[in-house]
Formats: C-alpha cells, sequence, structure tokens
C-alpha cells in the first residue's frame, strides 16, 4: 500500500462523511447509533477477521475462531453501553476446507452467541482462496444513553474493567511458541487472546450508574485506544504506571517473555 | 469442499435456526425482520464479493466493483418491498494495492448508495491477500408489510419487473472475450452484469399495490430464484417460454454467443 492504514481509513471517512445525516452518531465511534424500537437506539457495527492477518491456522481451533469473531464486534456493542441482538455472519471458505472445520467455526461463533442471547438472523457462506470471517451486529441501547467516545472532559477520571494485558502477552507468547502446549499461566493468557468474553455485562452496570462520560473497547492496547477518546473528546491524559491493573498471570508470562508487563498492556 | 455449497448452507442454517426467536422473520429470506421504529420493519442483510470468485479484476473497473456490491445487497432489500437505509462496508485490500484503487470502489460504491439515500454509517478495512467486499445492509418496510418468499398461493401469476437475462449475457460475453472493448448491444449487457441498479422503486410501487404475495429479487436466474418462492411457499410453477421478456440486445447478444436467450434468462 502506497499509503498507511490509518491515513487511508481516515482518507476514506472523509469520502463517507458528508453523506451522513440519517444516523444519531455515524462513522468514528465503536458503533454506529440510530433510531431503533420504542424507547431504545440500535448500534452497528461489523468486524472481519483475515487468515494469515488476523489469525492463524496454527494456533488457532475453527472452535476459537467463529468465538473470537463474534466477541470482536459484541464487545464494540458494549463499549457503547448497549448489549447485542442480532448478528449478520458472512464465511469466506477455501475450497480446500472440509465441512467439519466450518462446523466448527459457526459452533464457537453460536457457543458465544447464545451465552449473550444474540440471535444470528443471516449471512453467507462464499468461496474464497482464503478464510475470512466478517460479522455485523445490531445491538440496542436505551434511547438517548449511548456512551460515546467525545464525552470525556478535563478532570475525568480513567477506569479500565479489568486487569489488563493478557491477551497481548497472550498472543506474544503463541508468535514466539507458535505451538499450543500452553499450560498454567501461559494457558490463561493465551485463552484471553483466543477466547475473550465481551463485557456486555460490566457495560450494563456502567450504563446503569450514569456514571461514565466516554467509553471503548480495548483491543489494540490501553494507549492506542485511550487516544480514540482524547482525539474525539479534544482532551489530554495522564497514566501512572503503577496504577495500571496487571494480573499476576501477566507479569509472570511476560518475565518469561522478557518483556515488561507495562509495556504489553500499553502497547 | 467435501459437501456442495448448498448442501453446506442448507447445514449450516439449521445449526442457528433453534436459536431464533427475536427476528419476525430469521435466516431462508432474502432479508431478516425485525422490529424498528415506531411503524416500521427493518430488514437486515448481507453481500459479499470475493476476487477471482465474484469479480475478476481483468474486466472490472474498481468503481463498477464498489457499484456493484452496494448493488447487489441493496437488491435483497428491494425484493422485501422496502428500501436501504444504512449500510456498513468492509474491503478487504491487498497489501501491493494503491489508494487510487481503495478510492475509486468507495466512490462507485458512494455513487449508487447517495442516488438511493443510503448512508455508509461504519465499517471496516482490513489487509487480506486478497480483495474481498462485504456490506451489511439496514432497510426500512412499513411494519408488517414486508413481502416475504412464502405468500405464493396456486393460482397465484409471475411477474418480473423488467427484462431479463441481460445480466447473465453480459457476464457470458465477458467471459468469452475476456477483454472490455465492447460497443452497442454487447455494452449494454455487460454494463447490465457490472453496474445493475436496484429495483427499489418498483418494489415499492409493487409493495403500494397490495397485489404481490411473494417477491424475489432474481440474481442467479429465473429459474433457480423462482424455485426459492416455491420451496418456501410448498407450490409449484408453469412457465411459457414464449412470454419470459427477453429484450432485443439480450437476444442479439445471445445470437453472437451461440446461446438460447431463454436458457441463458432461465439458468
Amino acid at each position: 500500500m502506497d499509503i498507511s492504514e490509518v491515513e487511508l481509513i481516515k482518507r476514506i471517512r472523509d469520502l463517507s462523511r458528508p453523506l451522513q445525516k440519517k444516523a444519531l452518531v455515524g462513522i468514528g465511534d465503536d458503533a454506529a447509533v440510530i433510531e431503533g424500537r420504542e424507547g431504545y437506539s440500535y448500534l452497528l457495527t461489523t468486524d472481519t477477521l483475515v487468515e494469515n492477518v488476523h489469525f492463524e491456522w496454527i494456533f488457532t481451533h475453527p472452535h476459537q475462531l467463529g468465538w473470537k469473531a463474534m466477541a470482536a464486534c459484541t464487545s464494540d456493542i458494549a463499549a457503547m453501553g448497549g448489549y447485542p441482538v442480532f448478528a449478520l455472519v458472512t464465511l469466506g471458505v477455501s475450497t480446500e476446507a472440509v465441512f467439519s472445520t466450518v462446523k466448527q467455526i459457526y459452533e464457537g461463533m453460536l457457543d458465544l452467541s447464545s451465552r449473550m442471547d444474540v440471535e444470528v438472523s443471516g449471512g453467507d457462506i462464499v468461496r474464497s482462496p482464503i478464510f475470512f470471517i466478517s460479522i455485523s451486529v445490531l445491538g440496542e441501547v436505551e434511547a438517548g444513553r449511548a456512551i460515546l467516545r467525545k464525552g470525556a472532559s478535563v478532570g475525568d477520571s480513567i477506569y479500565v474493567t479489568g486487569e489488563i494485558g493478557a491477551a497481548a502477552a497472550g498472543l506474544l507468547f503463541l508468535k514466539q511458541s507458535k505451538i499450543l502446549s500452553v499450560s498454567s499461566n501461559k494457558e490463561k493468557a493465551v485463552e484471553k487472546w483466543l477466547m475473550p468474553f465481551p463485557r456486555i455485562k460490566e457495560a450494563r452496570e456502567i450504563l446503569k450508574t450514569g456514571f461514565a462520560t466516554a467509553m471503548i473497547d480495548i483491543s489494540d492496547g490501553l494507549s492506542s485506544d485511550l487516544c480514540h477518546i482524547l482525539e474525539e473528546s479534544k482532551v489530554g491524559a495522564e497514566i501512572w504506571e503503577e496504577k495500571i491493573p496487571l494480573s499476576f498471570e501477566t507479569q509472570k508470562l511476560c518475565d518469561v517473555l522478557k518483556k515488561s508487563a507495562v509495556e504489553v498492556a500499553l502497547q
């Protein structure tokens, strides 16, 4: 590509923006916000995982892939304070694939979606030289209550809903080891990376308190995702290294990897 | 693949079906139907085009690709009697691609979406070894008025909204010629295949008459798509060859291709 990915997305957004009049919140947040059934706004978002770009078969079980794809897009709904309701699932399937692989991907996806009471109400299976899975989700939030990226003000405090860094450490471990014979601390971190559970309950509790002014899901790392809030809210932030909540497992795994746990969590 | 595509889709549907309780109409029609803003149902559908499977760069301009991808999924909304409102667009971009190509794809897509007053309210650009474009669309239809595949009864007549076969003939011509130096009749057919215009206005007029009991968009050919209506409605059909509306251009192009125009239209 002759320009960076960030620059590409920025330019494409600029192409689409002038045409946005009907959405309550358009491109630029975790999900778009539109008018929903009485008393609700609907949230729309989509996420895609591509073979050898976002996942590698060498350390991803088809069940985990389906789960992870469903987790990625429903997490964007949680980041708005809402809960996912419907999903459209598109699977690009290589011609050499066997049915059992495709079935396992769907089972992994349905394993997570059924736990969240999300209904797969459509989609497509297409032939493709490489595997990819693209899921669009429609979620709900009480009308006017979606928590946006742009609501942060000077003086606000920054919180995370759990210990961070485990997923990133798990990925690093997988990349270094290229095998799945993991145990104890490593296993937990790897599972966090492969099979994260979207923080919908946590997000709904936060919404009920009315306490949060801005929200985002951390998928790229604390610092890069915090930056999205800062940009949209036009504010700055200070983070104290010692206050970043890192789990014991993450720290131990980072010791093995000879990495700073804080840096792994911040990315 | 160890099973056919039709069988694969059937089996996957069987996996998802038991979980469908909230959609008014779930998997199995052109689009899912869910509760929408007051007085409306929302329609959800998605469609994907993959490089070397659904299109080839040798005879597809990036602008045409964007247009066609937007046409494919909005046509599913028209097939329910509705109109498209919002779209989420995911583009898989090969690493060798230049910005101008990506820009042209988006411009083609926005060219059509702006004519239909459809808002692109989100999406993603992802790296991928091959190009693909996946669009999810949310449409609207007056509550309870969506025209389904399952509504046909014995004694109903079968209508199409225009002359058919041109797109299929255009594709055949492209496959045989592998060049774009086309003119007159060929050009019109090729354009029908590359840049179809979704029949939203026609579908809306049909809905207003209250005349149609079942509806579908013909994307695969008259006979195969009619079969979907027949299956869902549990009826049979008779078609008179001489009553199939074929344009003069389609007939002339099929003469050149040495194909039966009726067979091309029926597929």
